[in-house]
């Protein structure tokens, strides 16, 4: 063991130990009541001993609520999804601390180490940890990052240490070696990356390695300093103030809303032959898409009773059962609503080749959380912004997105509750809840303009489809589908 | 469409599919309140109208209790799992029903129509399905499965109409085709895997499908009777009589444990040297199995206080943070309370090269929850067996499996837990429930004994690891790990 500084004392290190063991035990438990998750992200070079460490954090936390998470290079099915998503399946459960000895950074170096990737590579890289962060951190996650430094000296004199015991020489790979040889490169990039995802609610924290007890006890200490700020920061952006009335962020989006017209007429013959028409085509549209290894993701989103259910059941009665999945989207459980609102999305985006549709999506969060204020005004604010780069991945990796709001009438609604109430069978659809969201009709079209204004993009457009007459909402699905999916296929 | 036969009236359709959709209904309404799972299987000959009947079933069935499965042929992922794996993947949620458009017989079939498959291959895959059948159905699940009869002829005139009109013809493959070719070959293969899978709680009705508004009706009316008759068996099941005295099983089990001598000595100074040697051998082996595509589970169970986590820590200090992953199992969630109990753990079952250990494990049936009664007489004494084949399925496809029962003393634990208590960082590990454990010591030996007794297998052998002095307890911990997976890799 490197033995070039003084090294702390073990009596000092004991006594410190055993307090801050203590103080962690105290942190794990305040973090079960104001629950969110907090990641400890370990990187450095060889022998900085990220294991060691890791170890160490092991033994001085309760067990039950640590997570440890580390990558390999990417599997086929994780190749087979945009490269966010191993990242969104690998973060702790809620009121947990996630300890990372490999993370995100790791692989990237290791890449630039083979001198695989071009310096432009890593950037582009770093830019998308830093807006995966950005995303976590916003949502109340901690994001503690340490880099452990270890001069280029002191780990040549660790690995020489290590490999003259037979007992630890196996400890030693040649790529250790490799790393240290071209120490000065790697730290030079490992600048860089730090440089480029150094940013709030993600910081960098430089410890110093050589001396290992030092080093724990720092970790320690900087893991109870950055929780107690989180905690502060999660307690005053909880002191919400008297929500405000809903006003338009984008009153284009309304005016599109209200101008659309409703009074299409269809009759049951036209529809049968159209239908089946359409969805042949679609049919073919979605089998070549899916054989082309693109996955598809549809989101319904629409007034109660628009026909969401009806629509879907239309659209999937095209496609080959073991190629889609249909989600619900329902009120988020505990873990989910403790998570970011994306969260429970990701897990459920399909590989390549698969398509999924989800009955409501992710823009409940700007729907009913914005209106029943179930998220913060920043929250419901932000979150435009984050839908859109969500959507961008998705396209980013060749899925195809496509996206309806099927718009009925006040009156037409009304017709359907009354409707429902009187049948038996349908009555179960219908509780105080509908009558609660009709009577805010006028919010509610604030914030679905407002979801049009702001979310409606090239790569992932709305289809805004009148409702009214129901047929005609199934066949204007069908031919939007069949078309969006053939123009995603030419490009 | 055939018109062989004939049709029911559609006004008498109706009218009864409206009484059969409020009893549906109310069905999901009761599955909410005594939640178990319900899997809806469809299975039957191309034409017979599978994806029809599934649509017509969505629409009558409150959705958002609903999620619809299918199977393609494997992934790779999938494929570096054990066989099962997948079907424990997709199972619907507590209180939901499942329905299977394609199911674990559809690929079966598809595989057979092929010609790939020899025919004692098909009865093997049979046999693997009733196995699974018969786990999830004596854990409570409810499985309901329909094969659509429908004749040569009738299949024949069914594909014809779609195919001469432009509109459908689409829907008509040339697998589908060749599947009427050979129609009385699969129907032989058919009939073969129903009588194999033919068991209780996992029944087969044949349900004729040529009159699809019969067909939908008959489907229905199996799902309500099914499930009123699985509501009377979980009500009888759940009118418990008294727990019994806990008495052994295999009295020769508690001999073995009782055996065990506990007096052994080792100084600090040779477990350090040890520690070393064996660390290196356990880091060789363990690259050495996931290099050759092998998974590795172990299993750690133990006293209160036994020092597993400190043996879990050791033990993965020689291994790669990338390859492994500890999981603490706690306290089941209520959505895991109401599944069958491996339901679980066979969600963290390591893909091929790669390692988990699970600090406690499925083990748990049948100590704490046999004696806590968490579960019922008839479930611990069935879960024996069920671990034995769980663990084969395992084995069978490779994996490593290694348990451990770390053994400390009575007297030990007392000085153990008396240590706990007067440590400021250790306290809270104990709280009084480690008290109430320790006065059921005699119980607790009895479930032990039984389960070493009746769970020590060849492809998955216990070992007893004498625990009142912890440097021998992990030694002997790295000592038996690196020779069981070495002589694994020799086989």
């Amino acid at each position: 063991m490197a033995k070039a500084k003084q090294r702390l004392p073990k009596r000092t290190y004991l006594n410190r130990a055993r307090i801050l063991r203590e103080q962690l035990v105290q942190l794990q438990v305040a973090l079960k009541k104001v629950p969110f998750k907090v990641l400890l992200i370990l990187a450095g070079p060889e022998g900085a001993g990220r294991g060691n460490l890791l170890n160490t954090l092991a033994e001085w936390l309760d067990p039950r609520g640590v997570e440890t998470f580390s990558y390999h290079a990417p599997t086929d099915s994780e190749r087979a999804h945009p490269p966010q998503w191993r990242f969104w399946h690998s973060l702790p459960g809620i009121g947990r601390i996630g300890l990372y000895a490999g993370s995100w950074y790791t692989e990237t170096l290791r890449e630039e180490a083979r001198g695989k990737r071009a310096l432009g590579h890593v950037v582009q890289e770093a830019g998308r940890i830093r807006d995966f962060e950005k995303l976590l951190a916003d949502g109340d996650t901690l994001i503690v990052k340490v880099w452990l430094q270890l001069s280029k000296a002191a780990q040549g004199r660790r690995l020489r240490t290590l490999r003259a015991d037979p007992a630890t020489a196996w400890r030693v790979t040649d790529e250790d070696w490799h790393h240290h040889r071209i120490y000065d490169r790697l730290a030079r990039t490992a600048r860089l990356i730090r440089a480029k995802t150094d940013r709030p609610g993600a910081r960098w924290a430089i410890i110093d390695a050589e001396d290992e007890r030092a080093r724990d006890l720092q970790v320690g200490q900087l893991l109870l300093a950055r929780f107690r700020q989180q905690q502060r920061r999660v307690a005053r952006l909880n002191r919400a103030g008297a929500p405000a009335a809903v006003r338009p962020l984008r009153p284009a989006g309304l005016r599109r809303l209200r101008a659309l017209p409703l009074d299409q007429d269809l009759s049951e013959k036209d529809y049968d032959a159209l239908r089946e028409k359409w969805l042949g085509r679609l049919n073919r549209a979605v089998r070549a898409a899916l054989a082309a290894d693109r996955a598809i993701v549809f989101a319904f989103e629409g007034w109660d009773a628009a026909g969401k259910g009806g629509a879907i059941r239309r659209l999937t009665s095209a496609i080959d059962p073991r190629d889609y999945r249909v989600i619900p989207v329902a009120k988020p459980t505990v873990e989910e609503k403790h998570a970011h609102f994306l969260w429970r999305f990701w897990r459920d985006i399909p590989r390549n080749g698969r398509m999924v549709v989800f009955d409501r999506s992710w823009y409940g969060r700007v729907l009913v959380e914005r209106l029943e204020h179930f998220c913060r005004g920043d929250e419901w604010r932000r979150a435009y912004q984050e839908i859109n780069a969500f959507e961008h991945e998705l396209t980013e990796h060749g899925t195809i997105v496509l996206k309806y709001w099927l718009h009925v009438s006040h009156a037409e609604q009304l017709r359907r509750f009354r409707e429902r109430e009187a049948t038996p069978h349908k009555r179960h659809k219908m509780n105080a809840e509908d009558w609660r969201n009709r009577r805010k009709r006028a919010d509610y079209e604030i914030a679905v303009g407002d979801m049009l204004a702001l979310t409606d993009r090239e790569n992932a457009p709305w289809h805004l489809v009148p409702a009214d007459n129901k047929r005609y909402a199934r066949l204007e699905v069908l031919r939007s589908a069949s078309r969006q999916i053939e123009a995603a296929l030419e490009d």
